[in-house]
């Protein structure tokens, strides 16, 4: 175990945060909000903590698999840390754990709050929730990556532990290069959004807000009613980037290239809009009644959809008074979640779409059993140790999604609200159903079970691995050495 | 396909049928009823129909794998709807769906009843819907194996396709004497627990149900009340076989072959008894306030428990009323469900223990990547064909189970309600929560959702794959020449 170099990447994503947190020091200065001095305070304590933590850049700095994991599980809980503390200073949040939830929420890109009012926060507080998404979407560590030659051809081990998915492509021979192209995307495409909503009307400071927090699939919003007192236009440009940020990033890298009919091609993205059209098509079916006439209704339910499959988690009506069967699909939607290689959480597309064609060849073995095929995804042939991955990923999942239940199930709230409470956590979406639905937050939880939701905010962003794994390395101390 | 052997073994088991329908005859005659003639009739209709559908025996009696899931389909659909018509004809059940929900929930050893008063009903018909769990917990055509030297040495495939678990291990090795085996088992253990019953004071009739729905781990009661008017002792008897009969029935096997310390190696029965401890352990101790001090507490939390992970669905006290911590442990059970290889549903314990040794293997090859090792189940290395069957379980289950919840929420009832009915029907349990909680009954759902519930009653009772395979089939109707 390389401890040096875990130090070294850690010391130098908590010197970052330091920049980071010049956002919100800057809407506090343009804005002359006293809570600037918090956010100052906090930035130099981390570039003092970072120089501690980082020590010298050690000689040896290979890392391997199972540090990279380590490296990426005690990251993102320094980073949660230490992104809490200005967010206590600042005196809207009743206790550390409520703090830690918020700004967990944050990076993970989750959305959910355990604040009522939303409206009373400095200007700079909001901006440091709807930047943490930002952050949080893509990854810290891919942005390190992107601007620091920090592990050299060890740094695959990071990136693969932090960007979602069951095999991370590199679209480019190098790491660093692969990068810095996402990260330039995810750019262009959070200012392309934040412009069009300007230009329809929406005040700059919500625009800059509202596209950090779509972009990174979070759904933060800086009003009590989320996205609901913004017009038709600006939600509609909301539905639309919403979606785009749900689509795997390799699609916008084929458009770049011109590899326009690779890019169309991309099985993973059809299968997204077909769910998401699909879903928009059941549930209009379902509600329009419950709306003046169905243009009304496919705004709405198109909204609403778009927000929990990409789980950012904004809302623009209560779909908790749904029937039923909407309310229905929208919680399978929940675990459906976004395509790999995007900023949404969730189960994934392309891992949903892998485990159906399983199935699919498995029957046709047991009907046909001297016939040899094999399961097929994005043209190539799926390797049987990204089946192994998938298989091992989907049982941790309902594991940890089981165990939370019960522990939550503590506080005796209603199994309605426990389910939906950790299917939106884990799945980094926001609002359940119930007392956790999109009007409500999740102030009603004791602290323990806000500690096991953050466990799982995390454990859902990171895909449960390197949480895991830290967790068993933990337990078997001795070898650490 | 080997449609003429299909049909063979099915007209076969239709007469047997014929011969079942002497148990509520006798019944009928002991106590005098008018609906002797109703089972009577259903008796003389099946032998015909069985000698129409049986033929002459094919001259190429050999089938494989997928004609074995294909009969023991067919098999179970047949046998549920000749089973059905003299519970409809017995005016008892308001429409055929009923009927027919109420005897797949009788085969398939559920125990979901569609009735809100049986007490009003003929003893014939209770000991008709007794009966059915005991026929389907271990199985007709296992029955059927035993007594009739039917397809040779396809007969595994038949057998296989029936009972439950990941792997079924032939006892002897011959198919028809490993059948003749388990049904002397099963035999003597339910007249064992008929005669405890009867010594402990309870009335015949009852103990003669009793013991047949325990067996079947069912759950049909004769009274409204389960089991909750019976004296402490006869619950203590019915909590102890319960468990007995949700034990691999390997272990009775080896303890009769007097290797006990086999017997007592059995790691599957003893993960199973881990948590059943556990559970009592956990419930007790978060519902003791609730009864009239510890003993009483745990007389009736080691029944519900022992009720719920066995699937038998017994009850003495409404769990419903559970704070949500013991509710939601109840629910958990209802997905373990009991050993493979016993008259239990669900999941089944070995699958459960099977998975968790992957996890932990996985984690293992992470942290350290050059050490080989391999998962090891009852002392043996899972193979690899077995960890592949698991995952294609796993993710049919899922993928069955939130299709049914998605197609019965069309009812527009609570979610609490829609996902426990699936979770109680395709476990094979009976009673859920909310409004299909143990003092309530399924009646409430529209006829579209009990056919969705009864397709899952099957589905669950023979573990996926021969309902999926004959879907399939069906599908593509051309390959069945």
């Amino acid at each position: 175990m390389n401890r040096k170099m875990i130090g070294y990447i850690i010391g130098s994503m908590v010197q970052m945060e330091a920049a980071f947190l010049l956002v919100p020091m800057l809407t506090a200065l343009i804005y002359q909000e006293r809570c600037l001095l918090v956010f100052l305070g906090t930035a130099l304590f981390c570039v003092v903590l970072g120089s501690v933590i980082k020590g010298k850049k050690p000689e040896n700095a290979t890392i391997f698999s199972s540090e990279g994991y380590i490296s990426v599980a005690l990251c993102w809980i320094v980073m949660s840390i230490c992104g809490a503390i200005p967010l206590y200073l600042s005196g809207y949040f009743p206790n550390p754990v409520d703090a830690l939830f918020e700004i967990v929420s944050g990076f993970t890109t989750t959305g959910a709050t355990i604040l009522s009012d939303v409206e009373i926060l400095p200007r700079a507080v909001l901006m440091w929730r709807s930047f943490s998404h930002w952050i949080g979407g893509m990854g810290v560590l891919v942005f390190m990556l992107a601007i620091l030659p920090i592990a050299g051809a060890s740094s695959m081990y990071l990136m693969r532990a932090e960007s979602p998915g069951p095999s991370v492509g590199k679209l480019v021979p190098k790491v660093r290069s692969t990068a810095k192209i996402l990260y330039v995307i995810y750019f262009c495409l959070t200012i392309a959004e934040m412009l069009l909503l300007v230009v329809a009307g929406c005040p700059l400071f919500d625009s800059v807000n509202l596209a950090f927090a779509t972009a990174g699939t979070g759904g933060f919003g800086v009003l009590n009613s989320s996205a609901g007192d913004y017009n038709a236009v600006i939600q509609v440009i909301l539905t639309i980037f919403m979606l785009l940020f749900g689509v795997n990033f390799n699609v916008y890298f084929l458009i770049y290239s011109r590899e326009l009919k690779e890019a169309f091609r991309c099985e993973e993205a059809r299968f997204y809009l077909g769910i998401v059209g699909g879903a928009i098509l059941l549930i209009t079916l379902n509600t329009y009644h419950m709306f003046h006439g169905v243009r009304e209704a496919l705004l709405h339910v198109s909204f609403q959809v778009a927000s929990i499959i990409t789980t950012t988690g904004f809302s623009t009506v209560d779909f908790d008074l749904w029937p039923e069967f909407s309310r229905t699909i929208m919680v399978i939607l929940m675990f459906v979640g976004a395509c790999a290689g995007s900023t949404g959480g969730g189960i994934k597309v392309s891992r949903i779409v892998i485990m159906a064609k399983t199935i699919k060849k498995e029957l046709s073995v047991i009907a046909h059993p001297r016939t040899v095929r094999k399961t097929r995804f994005e043209g190539k042939q799926v390797e049987h140790e990204i089946l192994r991955s998938i298989n091992v990923f989907l049982i941790s999942y309902l594991a940890i999604f089981m165990l939370s239940v019960l522990l939550i199930s503590l506080d005796n709230l209603d199994a309605i609200t426990n389910f939906t409470a950790v299917a939106s956590t884990m799945n980094n979406i926001g609002p359940g159903l119930a007392k956790v639905g999109p009007t409500q937050n999740f102030a009603l939880y004791s602290n323990l079970s806000k500690v096991v939701l953050i466990a799982d905010m995390l454990i859902g962003r990171l895909e449960i691995f390197p949480m895991l794994i830290l967790c068993t390395l933990g337990l078997r101390k001795k070898r650490w050495s």
